[in-house]
């Protein structure tokens, strides 16, 4: 079966790009800098379902992912989580958490409403994601 | 500089045992299933400040402890998660959670007080825990 995004993670996120594993998406919430990497592969609900190869890979993907947020945003901590009680497909987030952010120091699932990002910020947004992760 | 457990950790959960890398320690709230990692290394905030290394083998312990919990309670979900918004020691959640439980289908952090196991409950659950990672 091949891999298709999970509807749910589709509305809520940006494509950025695809890493050897996983897809990279941009939680449209302008709230907090929010990544989003799902492995590109069918059926996969938990990290144990990964090969050991995978699982490694995916590990990897999030060291880079999060290096990335930390040059580019500087927080003040980084969060990274993989949850899914609501989403059952497999997917990860990473956060770049600031002690001004909207609900510092709590987690942000499920508080309040997501505020999408504008067109204009998305036009220097993701171009500067992309780069940071796809060049 | 040498490892010192935060006293926040120390006071919320039981230790369990060392693995090559971190202490697995039991948070003591009988609501869910929930186990610590903390490497037991000084001065570790964020997962990008392990070595490569150590980086592997933290998430090589994650994958062991996550198994273990699926075989001894079958939950429904595994939630993963590094936070530290709180405590800033670098610490690894790994929860078995049920669509039954105290919070479902939200986060644990935060949410309604830690209900702490008796003493009956840890007599029988913290061997079965240190049989199944340290035997």
């Amino acid at each position: 079966m091949s891999f298709t995004l999970h509807p749910r993670l589709e509305a809520d996120s940006i494509f950025l790009g695809q890493l050897p594993l996983c897809q990279l998406r941009l939680i449209n919430d302008s709230r907090y800098p929010w990544l989003l990497l799902v492995p590109a592969q069918a059926d996969r609900v938990e990290i144990t379902d990964l090969s050991a190869e995978d699982y490694q890979q995916l590990w990897s993907e999030v060291r880079q992912v999060s290096e990335g947020l930390q040059s580019l945003f500087q927080p003040d901590k980084l969060n990274v989580a993989t949850l899914g009680n609501l989403v059952p497909q497999l997917h990860l987030h990473v956060i770049a958490r600031f002690k001004t952010d909207a609900t510092w120091p709590g987690p942000v699932w499920g508080q309040g409403e997501a505020v999408a990002y504008t067109q204009d910020e998305l036009k220097s947004l993701l171009p500067e994601l992309r780069g940071l992760f796809f060049q």
